[in-house]
């Protein structure tokens, strides 16, 4: 039976963990993005879909390239940021199904099918998105999560070589540093958005 | 600075959790509902859009009304689940914008724009099932999330009332039982879908 996670476990990833606008100078390397790639692929997709594709932008070049597509604001973020990481999503991901999901043919499910396709991608890459920002605050990383950016340019930029794929969002890494955050967003009580059956 | 999580609790959330098809008789009460949302809604959403909204199905007749709208083996993984939730997504977010994010006029964002309310509604309500998912873990549960289901039958069986609330996906929940799992589904190595810049 799986062990519960203690307090201090359940403020890291969730209670005491934040969207960071700036970070400290700690390096993130290719060994933290491959660590965090490790936890999140286990994360459950629908018929093991995986459509997240990730660019992690560890030179600064990169995200110059980066902060070039995005709002003034998250500009500004993304040069300043140890690492960034855009969250594409393959909306070819059927293509896969064969290797990833073995025991039917799950790939016959979305075959001439492109709607459902970008649905199930955008679905399901964003359960792998937020398998990233858990992931990364489980090993010591702060995240600073982002939609204000051109996906055109975004695409343009990081997929022209993969025409199926589209960015879904992007994200700045590194050790957050505490004075580059604003008041905790109001957060709804149960009875607001639940109902029991 | 945030403590990393130590190698049981990565077991926990990720690598050894699994989706299970089954699960012991062990209760899951309104309660540890709760104790699953007070943790969920912790996690970021662009402009805390916070767009899901649950409907627990904690008793039988809940899930048999749940299981009449899902795929044939999904039906029978329903009604013998402990609990089930249904993970909605309010396509009117924005009206609540608000108060939950106060900052600035971000409702003026989405006014007007039922396409693009729809694309934030699905990102970030999804985001949401993945921190369900993540918190239900944390908290020593199983989940067993599933797309298999008529989401017309659904809608107008749970959110009738609420005409822009739309499902997103479905979970059961419970306490796994190991012999109702298959074997894991391949994970993809990182240079498959990763990229460095």
């Amino acid at each position: 039976m799986a062990q519960p996670l203690d307090a201090a476990a359940l403020d890291t990833i969730f209670r005491a963990a934040r969207t960071y606008n700036g970070f400290t100078d700690a390096p993130f390397t290719q060994a933290d993005a491959r660590a965090i790639y490790d936890l999140l692929k286990m994360g459950p997709t629908s018929a093991n879909q995986q459509p997240s594709r990730f660019v992690w932008c560890l030179d600064q070049a990169s995200r110059e390239t980066l902060a070039a597509c995005a709002s003034d604001s998250n500009a500004d973020k993304i040069r300043k940021a140890p690492a960034a990481v855009v969250i594409g999503m393959d909306q070819e991901f059927h293509e896969q199904l064969p290797w990833l999901f073995p025991h039917t043919d799950a790939k016959a499910w979305f075959d001439g099918d492109p709607e459902g396709r970008k649905l199930s991608a955008l679905r399901n890459g964003s359960l792998q998105g937020a398998y990233l920002i858990i992931a990364a605050r489980a090993l010591g990383w702060d995240v600073g999560p982002m939609s204000g950016f051109d996906a055109d340019k975004v695409n343009a930029a990081f997929f022209a070589d993969q025409p199926a794929v589209k960015v879904n969002f992007i994200a700045t890494l590194g050790k957050g540093d505490p004075s580059s955050i604003f008041d905790r967003g109001p957060r709804p009580e149960f009875d607001q958005f639940n109902r029991v059956a």
